[in-house]
């Protein structure tokens, strides 16, 4: 059960409330959000009788029952999808919108060039490593807080939004503080006490899908976020790992029509990471748009083969912009589906 | 090494040949095609001085140095796409190809009405099973003969092509009869003895993907169809076993780019199987569309609640044609596509 | 719901218990073991009604329930362990059992070689293949024939049995006439023609698990060859395939326990193939033994670094040796636990 | 290449070296140890010349090129065993170290009672979760410091060392105040903050193989904690993600002699997460002291139908004093051959 409390709701009233779920035996999570109390209920058993005792208390706005073990992420709480305004544009309404940029924000002019090309391409979001997750400790870790503002930099000269990852709970108001979007990387989907600490961040969060994650699990860690207070939550598909050794990833592209009949969140395609392959991007970032993702974010860099990171699978900013322009046509049958459908 | 001997050449001609490759310490692998012998030579070292020997020899037409393990199905052998006629059209040419039908022939009135809608929505072959592979041996195992005998007939009456599965050597003939087009199971993909008997088959073959087999696997499988003579070989990408579970397999959806880049074959993605559960199939169709494949094969029934087998993931006909009418501007990109690229 | 006929059932008596299952709505599977026909049937609801009615007529020996969805394979049906007799032992009972050889037979030294070896180490069957499932068609596929009459002579030679695969259902004969235990490979475990044909062979038969087949599917692979009428039926963890690369496969080792929990039918450990490297054999034996395995089966090989196939993970035939004497005090322990549990 | 300083080497002496092998062309990783500076240097090429200028300088005690990207873990680096004295004994000597307790720490009773059962069994270490990491925002999250403040009672009480699970590199100095052995959860092992602040935790650490983690990559995450400063850590399988769904986790238990073969590190099984069931971990246990790992860590529990989490694969105290007992002729087993190889 979610139970949603009237605005303005007194802490008397909230306990009351708290007191009566209590009392049919079940385990309660609250949550503070900005504008209202909502607490979720877990239990076992049929929870109609309950139900119906919330509805007829004064205070509680709406008491709903969700089967699914994730709450507050799933469509039995929200059928509408859920649109998170960024800047001037919104990922999960009517725009298809792409995020791209390098992996690694290495310099401020490799940044400002590769903002321009985005910008220039009709991309609205510039990516960007300041906090590089890396398999090997004598691999490049990033330029942190410098990389952070170079970022920022590259974003208010392009009117691009930023996105970058964040790989800790005390570097969270840090990055909240350069960037719009936070993203939560593969290795740490389930870093829960990171995941945790963004529900105070104050940002879109953008959760990618762990290398070995299954897509319940994925809605999980995104529940922990929305019941932590942050329900701008968008989700990213971008390869998991199997027997193929071909592709970097496997890209299960399935995700994201399973992911719409699940949730209300928007899903992001991550083409570059999915396949670790340049050539193999275009091809399947037009896939990605015809099975009806929100969105997509790829790599680019003004010359990948100099590229301190991820070189193999960027795209270089001319690529990049026959893509975009490939992509065109596809974008438009995306855009009358979403109307129709 | 490939070496492609020219037409009519006499048995004494192949014999020197092969004895001068034999000197240079490879070994060989003769291929007696319907039209000239094909002779692929295997070893260690540098094979330079051994073509350069084999092309002076006037009876040999040309010598190819193939590094892949696959030598006729890779792209150094043979760079122009291979074009497979079936009845009026070609697969792997200018034309997408839809295949469709119902997993099981269970009767005369269900394939036929199947063959009706598959036809009417622009299909050009019709599928089903008439010898199904099944993992429990209490489970309908097809009809046999009787099913090929319906499928035949209902492809009569709507000039469709069929394609059904074959699953041992020892039927090959069987099938050969009825069929245009043998299918070759997922769980078979390295059944080598039935690999080796397609070789005289005489009709085009449809290899699945194993369910846990690598992409160089299944060109190895094709291979062994190729080396044993009979070059018309088309792919499927029919998803990969791996931990999730949420849908039935997991497509491998960039399969499709990555073949097209190592083979000249035909490359047919098969979202049925590929996600188990009917609502998928349509956004899966589409994104293949949108990938480069040359062709879709789909499971639809008149009636999939009642269908005996993979019912859940089987199209009514009424969805298949709303399917097929949406494809139609994805097809439309396709086309451009291949003229352009 | 398994129903065991009494000897000697005539044939009316036979169609008089059919029929009354009919009449329930069961689906009947027949076989005509050796000794007494047996009838599987399937369905569903409440059994109950129909086995009440079943045990009440003279004819029936023995109506069991079976929620399980493989029947004969399962502990339900069976509680004590399948015991196979071979020559002078038996798989399955109180006697460990080493099962060793070359992977591919290549010269009659070769195999009288290591047959000696492994009769001298306390082995009681000689492995061998005369028929390789290869993945490359350019790779040596055994010397078929010529190579079952060599392990033949070495197996008269030494007192050793004889265990050799088979690949297709039309060799089933054939290798029959040969070998004492007929084994199904891992690429072959759903080749269900091929084990179909085996339920007719008179041969006890070794099935490999699949690369990437779960338990269960191999228990419902079992149950295809004892549901033909063929109970000698001994189960091979191999390994299965996962992302992990650095051993040739994944040796699932808990497979053991848990099909000893699930099956009657004795469990053989692979630790050559389950690793694929030499070095790795020893101590994955003997945890085999610890685990709880009836045997092992492993490759040795005169010369390793001149195998035709599998050099890598082939014992040499000191090492052989030596793993034997020092298998021998966890083999010590293996019978304790055995006449204890 | 690794370089380590001797002792009280001066800063400027430090410095010169650093000088010369920036010389080189090669990338430095310095680690200021307890006793002495260690240098790990990356970069391409061969290093010869570099490591005999390096050699030839009076400050450097030694200089070891090592090819793996793992440096300080490897065998090359250090041929010779790990031990980690814990209170009065060792992990990674002639010992062979039991690990037991409940998955968490629920209550003073619980924990006391588990610390009494494992001591009385001959388990040196007591395990228990206060920091839970859980799937679902709504499971219990663990006692946080009431549940360390137990531990470290129940340890004192029995004599038993304590070992626990640290979630997030905040919280590392509170749980170092608590316990002997810090835990990396699987989840963690890629979460590089956490990794990096084990460096100067002044703790061993047992890091736990992430579910689809590779074995490289397992050794590189301990990589990052010695090279950080902190050099007692041991690894732990745990069991991986694959296609097989019948056990929780694959118990890939190759790893152990996979890994003895890589690193001098210990390398502990866990038989409980490994399978997810309690009748499994017996056998399982066996077959991990038979490989020759260095210790197990297992999850037992007074009342396993009444635990809060991991109910299903825990051992209650008197079948983990049953199984301790079984171990006793294994673990004899494992000593000799200890002291043998």
């Amino acid at each position: 059960m979610i139970i949603s409390m009237k605005r303005n709701s007194s802490r008397e009233e909230i306990e009351a409330v708290r007191q009566r779920i209590e009392d049919f035996g079940y385990k309660i999570h609250q949550i503070q959000g900005e504008e209202r109390v909502v607490i979720a209920a877990v239990g076992v058993g049929d929870v109609t009788p309950c139900l119906e005792a919330l509805e007829m208390m004064p205070q509680v706005e709406q008491a709903v029952r969700i089967s699914a073990p994730y709450k507050f992420v799933s469509k039995e709480f929200r059928k509408e999808p859920t649109r998170i305004p960024i800047k001037s544009f919104e990922i999960g309404g009517d725009e298809f919108v792409v995020m791209a940029g390098p992996c690694s924000v290495e310099s401020e002019s490799q940044i400002m060039q590769s903002a321009e090309a985005v910008a220039a391409a009709g991309g609205k979001v510039l990516r960007g490593g300041a906090f590089k997750p890396r398999t090997s400790p004598y691999d490049f870790q990033g330029l942190a807080e410098e990389g952070l503002k170079l970022l920022r930099k590259a974003g208010d000269a392009t009117g691009l939004a930023i996105i970058t990852e964040v790989m800790s709970d005390g570097d969270v108001p840090l990055v909240a503080e350069y960037a719009d979007i936070l993203q939560i990387g593969a290795r740490n989907m389930q870093n829960f006490a990171l995941l945790k600490s963004l529900g105070k961040a104050g940002r879109p969060i953008m959760l990618k899908r762990g290398l070995s994650s299954t897509i319940k699990e994925l809605l999980m860690s995104a529940e922990y976020v929305v019941a932590h207070g942050n329900s701008d939550v968008m989700l990213c598909e971008r390869g998991i790992r199997t027997f193929e050794t071909i592709t970097r990833n496997t890209c299960d592209i399935v995700a994201v029509p399973v992911l719409r009949e699940m949730t209300h969140l928007p899903v992001i395609l991550d083409p570059s990471h999915a396949t670790g392959k340049r050539s193999l991007v275009p091809p399947l970032a037009k896939a990605g748009v015809a099975i009806g993702a929100d969105g997509l974010i790829m790599e680019t860099h003004p010359c990948p083969e100099k590229a301190w990171s991820d070189g193999a699978q960027s795209l270089d900013l001319q690529q990049f912009g026959k893509l975009m322009r490939e992509l065109q046509p596809f974008i438009g049958l995306w855009g009358e589906q979403r109307k129709g459908g």
